[in-house]
């Protein structure tokens, strides 16, 4: 569909269970993780597994599929974090900050204006790991 | 669907067409128009018309409308802004900062980075026509 995607890009081998990720959820068309430079705690990424570079590479009858597992899994965060709200954002391209050439869907447990900048280093693995495990908890 | 949706918000009410609104698209499912308090130039606004208040309200099946409206209106953001990129962001509840209470997809040709707070006065609405007919004119 994109003939620039690359299929070895880290989220592509993330999806294929070439690289670890800390999943909070996975279904045949998706997977949510956490982000493990998270802007926020709780910060979660959620994939469609159709190989995309973007959104506009995203095709229509994906939407559906991503759309039940964000509402998924950001119902179970913003009950892990004890929030009553949450925030979705997602870049196409490099100049407006897409790092990572998959698409991609942020979820956070707050407002844009908490996040902070991604830290240089990742966040301590057993934190994470305790997040994930409490957002699974809520997943209905 | 949602027990708390208020009819009246100024999103149903633009969307009833008894408010105005500078639209760049619109079809029987979702509507596009320029955001009256840009945080970017060119930011859009990008709504389904079913009445939700987050996106953990929208069904399921009203994704791949909203997904293709996304589309179309934001590669011609890109076009019309002269920028080869663009984020999506999404605000669900007045804690995550949602202020009108019908779920919208923020849509802005450039990084979250470079946006501005919301201005306390709206932009200058001929500069907003202006672009709105540009982008318009790159709807294909």
């Amino acid at each position: 569909m994109d003939l620039n995607y690359d299929t070895n890009n880290i989220f592509a081998r993330i999806i294929r269970g070439e690289l670890p990720a800390i999943k909070v959820y996975e279904d045949e068309h998706t997977l949510a993780f956490m982000d493990i430079m998270p802007q926020m705690p709780g910060h979660l990424l959620v994939l469609p597994k159709v190989p995309a570079v973007t959104l506009y590479q995203l095709p229509d009858d994906a939407a559906s599929g991503v759309l039940a597992t964000i509402k998924k899994v950001g119902k179970a965060l913003e009950q892990a974090m004890g929030v009553d709200g949450s925030s979705v954002f997602q870049h196409n391209g490099s100049y407006a900050g897409q790092t990572v050439p998959h698409l991609h869907f942020h979820l956070v447990p707050g407002p844009l204006k908490a996040l902070k900048a991604h830290a240089s280093e990742p966040a301590d693995a057993s934190e994470l790991q305790t997040i994930a495990a409490r957002i699974r908890s809520f997943i209905v």
